[in-house]
């Protein structure tokens, strides 16, 4: 599990009023598993949509696409229980930390949408870890 | 540090050619801190700096604010090493694995920018770990 002592607990109300959400009213959303700390990906939310979220406790989004209310896993059953919402220091970016049910977040069948990826072996670290 | 087994190599032409830049050209990117797994920040890259990151190994974004490219941690001392870049199922998101060098990320002081949050108890998981 994460360690993320540097979090200082807000309340909803003080989370919601901190967003900044863009000229669509939409704000990128991060999705990480609690357990395994991998990012399983990154879909949008509304105002609504995050309202939703913090009542339910389980992640909804707003599809681009089909111009709706989205709620994660509701016919694959891979829905994510909402565990803590942060919000990043401008405002417009949410991380959500989930306990994903189910075999994984993304709709290929994958256990993260991230799942291609270049290795880039540069530089090495100067902190006496190397 | 992060198990990401499930992750496929790729080129960096293929990465490339993946990425779905949006109508004004960008890509939201996530800064993943490879050893604590903390998610750090959110920032957008053009096609010249995801060029420049992989090429550099450490990471430039596009400030939409000051419509400039910008090498992270320039000023600071708080570079980025890149490790890893993945690109999401549809492409439109990139996921980056770092070396986070100095105090953290965020511009604040804050170790990651996602430093205020808030804590939801709702439905348990039943998975059999609750």
């Amino acid at each position: 599990m994460i360690e993320r002592n540097y979090v200082k607990r807000i309340s909803s109300e003080e989370l919601i009023s901190s967003v900044k959400f863009n000229s669509d009213g939409l704000v990128p959303t991060i999705i990480q598993d609690r357990d395994t700390s991998a990012v399983l990906m990154m879909a949008w939310m509304n105002r609504e949509s995050l309202d939703m979220t913090l009542e339910s406790g389980r992640t909804w989004f707003w599809s681009r696409s089909r111009s709706t209310l989205w709620p994660k896993g509701e016919t694959s059953g891979e829905i994510q229980l909402v565990r803590q919402v942060s919000v990043d220091c401008d405002g417009d970016t949410l991380l959500i930390e989930v306990d994903q049910q189910g075999g994984g977040a993304c709709h290929t069948g994958s256990y993260s949408c991230f799942y291609r990826g270049v290795e880039v072996k540069g530089e090495q670290a100067h902190d006496g870890s190397e």
